[in-house]
């Protein structure tokens, strides 16, 4: 027998997604947000939910661009600490020590000490609610060489990215392999 | 140096989501998705994106209505052959003894073997490419009694669910607990 829980973000798992940007003038700004993941694989878009009075948001509309940088766990006070503050009150890279560095691919800032990077142009907003979605093209992905495997994909054993559980406000780091894609459920096929 | 990988979809952790549907004849059916996400707060609502071929397509826009259930981790190979081939051709429901059962607050099945549950209303559709968004607004949340911590919510490391990881294809379990939203950032507060 279910339990009725409400009507309540409780999705498992959601990201935690460094969104980088450049202010009016220019200074580089990131947000941590756990809204979002891929849309479409052709082009390859993902998505982002914002408030609206969000500086993040104001910035990326002005320069319809933005990256997604995933930091690894040993960063999880950094990424805790780019959602809880306005990047119109504080320089949060400088703060904390963290590395902006420009895209060559689009307008805005992401975070050197990710080891992996996803280079964004704006293509639209859906609203929805209290957050508006803002969806991207990702034009580039850049990763560190130390976590690419022999495929040249990176490893999420090696990336070590988090994972945010809503409500409870958790950070999660991730565990083992438990399967493969188009393999782990085979014995069901006839 | 970060090596450029190209315009790919390589974002992680993406979630295993099973979305369940009612066909025309009123038969359960349910697919893999791992794109989509949280995408507000209030209403509270999720996205799942889909091909505009494929069977759930057609089944929750005519029903507007569709769960997302949450498998752990020990039904791997049910999630991932709940991805592999077509409602139209074969029930996986019965093909994997999987149980569906007919939520009582929209007009979708859901998965009663998995310990979380999200029923959702459509909301609206957001064309992107290959994939079609559809956002839908999460009605009630159930979940098993036995995965629920003090506070009544359902507690990550008992629901046990999976991680998919695209390109490379895999499956990864959960880990530990590595921090707390707006606490692990504090140090970096004035």
């Amino acid at each position: 027998m279910k339990k009725s829980l409400g009507a309540r973000t409780l999705l498992m798992p959601t990201p935690v997604l460094l969104v980088g940007t450049y202010d009016e003038s220019g200074r580089p700004n990131a947000m941590t947000v756990a809204w979002g993941g891929v849309v479409c694989s052709k082009p390859p878009s993902l998505s982002v939910s914002l408030r609206l009075n969000r500086y993040t948001y104001e910035s990326l509309l002005k320069r319809k661009a933005f990256t997604v940088s995933i930091l690894s766990e040993k960063h999880v006070a950094e990424a805790d600490y780019f959602g809880m503050v306005s990047g119109r009150k504080v320089d949060k890279f400088h703060r904390t020590g963290l590395t902006p560095v420009r895209s060559e691919v689009v307008d805005a800032p992401y975070v050197e000490e990710s080891p992996l990077v996803l280079e964004c142009a704006f293509i639209k907003t859906v609203e929805i609610g209290v957050h508006t979605q803002i969806i991207g093209e990702i034009l580039d992905v850049k990763a560190d060489e130390e976590v690419l495997n022999e495929e040249g994909l990176p490893d999420a054993s090696r990336v070590m990215p988090m994972i945010y559980i809503p409500e409870c406000g958790l950070y999660y780091g991730f565990g083992k392999v438990i399967g493969k894609a188009y393999s782990a459920g085979k014995k069901y096929l006839d």
